[in-house]
């Protein structure tokens, strides 16, 4: 099982390293850039034996208490199975 | 026009940053986790007047020359068309 936990920082709270970059594209001559924010993502492999169940458990406690800032930030995540190949 | 582009490093590259979240994902109790690996993610805003085409050419430029290093990282997107209200 594989999780991929998106990170951002909420709407609200603003990005001064999303405006450098979009500063930076703008003076590179990408004029059709309205806006860049910038967030992380975690590739995370699971325990193969988990259910979907347990795994979405476990994803949402470990980005809510580790992979993310409440305070400033927001996730989302999402679930892939992968195969096992014998 | 939005565009999403997902960065991360190659496979064959070594990813400290993810060895550490991982090492504290278990040192907390996560137990479950097999691996992490950590990139990052744009949240690009386009000129909502481009064709899909023109926003898929203009992000690939940009994704290839400014956001990535091609040497250890890869990348891949999304283009999210977003409705005008009038």
């Amino acid at each position: 099982m594989k999780a991929r936990v998106f990170v951002n920082l909420k709407k609200s709270v603003l990005d001064p390293q999303g405006k450098t970059i979009h500063h930076s594209l703008q003076s590179l001559g990408y004029r059709s850039v309205n806006d860049v924010r910038q967030g992380k993502f975690f590739e995370i492999s699971l325990d193969p034996t988990l259910s979907a169940d347990q795994a979405r458990a476990e994803i949402e406690k470990m980005a809510k208490s580790v992979l993310t800032n409440p305070v400033i930030e927001e996730f989302r995540y999402e679930l892939e199975a992968v195969e096992a190949h014998p």
